[in-house]
C-alpha cells in the first residue's frame, strides 16, 4: 500500500523529518532526494538523508510513485513546471504547503494527465529549519490535513495511509475552509507575533540587550515563533492573502476594543474577556494538542 | 540576614512557590501566610503551605521582618490600608506586583515611618494559578527586578540576598523605565494573545471545535498565555495605562504596515522583517533564558 518510489523535492524541517519518519514505520521505500541549493544536497549526502540525492528536480521525479512537494509555497509552481513533463503516468504528487487555494493554482495546470494530485498540509513544525532539523517524531500525534480537491478516493486514501504511517492523524478538508482556519490557528499568530519581536527591536530605549535579558513568558515565546523561516513565512502571507486580511481585521477591531477599555478603565471588561480565553486552553490540553505541565521557557518540569 | 520571621500575604502562584523555595533554600525563617478567601486558607492548610496559616492579613504581618505583598495590583493598596498600623517598626516590606509606580502610589501612602519598602517584580510565572501551583523551582535564573525608589541600601541588599536565596538573578531597576521594559516584554504579548484566543473562539465558522481540533504552533503558545490568571492581568493593565497604550500604539502601527505588504504583495520587505527577528531569538538563548530545543508544543524532545 506504501509507495515503492519516493522523490522529495526540498529537503528542509519537513522533507528530512518525513525521511527519518518513512525509515521509524520501517517503510522499504527507495527515496530519492533533492534541494535547490548544492549546500543543502551536500548536507544531506553527509548526513545520509535519502538513499539518493540527485542534482535536478526532474532527476528526482522520473519512476517515482510518489512526488512530495516540500518547497516554500511561492516556489511550488516553478517546480511542478519543471517536473511536470518527468512524472511518471500513473503516480501520486501531494505537497506539504500551509496554504492550498493558491498551491492549487500553481501546481495543477502543470501536472499531465493521469496524474493523481493530492495537497496535503501536516500541521507540524519547529523554530528550526533546513535538512538538519528533521527528526522523525515532528508528525507524531499532530494532524495532517488532506484537501483532496477532486483527486480519487483511492489515491486520497492511499496517501492518507501514508501519513498515518508516519504518525500523523489525517482528516479531510475543503480549499478554501482549510486556508481559513489555518489562518487563524496559525497564519496570523506568526504575523503577530514577529510583529511585536519587531517592536521590541525598534524600541532604542528598551535596548535590545535588556529585551532580550529579561525577556519574559509571553515574549520569549513569541521570539520563538518568530525565528521560523523567513522564505515560508513571507509565501504563507503572499499566498493566503484574502483569508489572512480578513482575520487580521477583525483580530484588530477586537484589540482596538481592549485598548479602549484600558484607556477606560473598564476593567470588568478585560476580566470576563481573560476569563472566556481560559477555557480554550483547556479544550487544547483535553484534546491531547499540548500539555498541561507549566512551561516557564525553559524546558523545565514542576519536580 | 535572611529574615527570621516572613509574612505571605496573598497564596497564589508566587507566594506559594516563594515558600517552598525558602524550605529548599534551607531558610529557617518562621513563614506566615493569609489569604482572603476561606477556600485558599484550606487549601494552603491541608498541602501544608506555611508555618502558619491565618484569617488576617493583620495577624499575617504582626512581628514580621519581611512583609511580602503577594495580592493582584489592583487590591495592594487596600492590603497596605490594612496591614499598615500592625507593621513591626523597622520591618521590611515588598511586593511581587507586574508594575511598579501604581503600586507604590498605592501602598506607600498608608506605610509607616521607620518601615523599609523595596518594590520587587520576580519576572517568572506559568499559566497556573492558586497556592497549589507553587514549586520551589519557578525562581532558578529567572530575573527578579528590584526598584528600591529610596530604600535604604540595607534594606535593599537584604531583600536582593533573600532572593537569590530562592533562586532567582537580582536587578535594580527604576519605577519608569522598569514599567516600560515590562510592557514590552510581557504586558503587550499577553494582551495579544488574549485578543488572538479571543478572535478564534469568536468565528463561527471556524467552530471551537476545529480551533481547537487543528490547533497549530502559534495559536497554541498563544492559548497557554491567554490562561494566565484573568485578575492578576486585569490589574497589570489597568495600572500599567500610560506604557501599555505606548507600546500598543506603535505594535498596531508596525502590524499595519506589515498588512500593507501583504495586501500590496510586498514580499521582500515581510522578509526582510521576518529575517531580521531571527537574531532577537538568538539572542535570548545566548543569554540562557530559553533553550534551543524544538518545542512543538506537547513537552517533546528532539530524539
Amino acid at each position: 500500500m506504501s509507495y515503492p518510489k519516493v522523490a522529495l523535492i526540498g529537503l528542509g524541517l519537513i522533507a528530512s523529518s518525513m525521511f527519518w519518519a518513512m525509515r521509524r514505520a520501517g517503510m522499504d521505500s527507495h527515496v530519492t532526494g533533492y534541494a535547490r541549493s548544492q549546500d543543502t544536497r551536500d548536507t544531506a549526502r553527509r548526513i545520509g538523508l535519502c538513499d539518493e540525492i540527485v542534482d535536478t528536480a526532474e532527476d528526482a521525479v522520473r519512476g517515482a510513485d510518489l512526488v512530495v512537494l516540500a518547497v516554500p509555497v511561492g516556489a511550488m509552481g516553478r517546480v511542478a513546471q519543471a517536473i511536470g513533463p518527468c512524472l511518471k503516468p500513473g503516480c501520486s504528487i501531494t505537497d506539504v504547503g500551509s496554504v492550498k487555494a493558491a498551491v492549487i493554482e500553481q501546481v495543477r495546470p502543470h501536472l499531465p494527465e493521469g496524474v493523481n494530485f493530492v495537497p496535503a498540509h501536516p500541521m507540524a513544525g519547529t523554530e528550526h529549519s533546513g535538512p538538519e532539523a528533521g527528526f522523525a517524531q515532528l508528525f507524531d500525534n499532530r494532524w495532517c490535513l488532506i484537501v483532496p480537491d477532486g483527486a480519487s478516493d483511492e489515491a486520497t486514501e492511499r496517501l492518507e495511509a501514508y501519513w498515518q504511517a508516519l504518525g500523523a492523524n489525517t482528516e479531510r478538508m475543503d480549499v478554501a475552509h482549510h486556508d481559513q482556519v489555518c489562518a487563524v490557528v496559525s497564519h496570523i499568530p506568526h504575523l503577530i507575533a514577529y510583529t511585536m519581536v519587531g517592536v521590541a527591536d525598534d524600541l532604542s530605549r528598551v535596548s535590545d540587550q535588556e529585551v532580550i535579558k529579561f525577556s519574559a513568558a509571553g515574549f520569549r515565546d513569541f521570539t520563538r515563533i518568530a525565528a521560523s523561516d523567513p522564505t515560508m513565512w513571507r509565501d504563507v502571507f503572499m499566498n493566503n492573502k484574502d483569508a489572512t486580511l480578513e482575520i487580521l481585521g477583525r483580530f484588530t477591531e477586537e484589540l482596538f476594543a481592549l485598548q479602549r477599555c484600558i484607556r477606560t478603565g473598564d476593567g470588568d471588561t478585560l476580566h470576563d474577556y481573560f476569563t472566556r480565553t481560559r477555557g480554550i486552553r483547556r479544550g487544547i490540553v483535553e484534546a491531547g494538542q499540548d500539555t498541561d505541565a507549566p512551561d516557564f521557557g525553559r524546558g523545565g518540569k514542576k519536580d
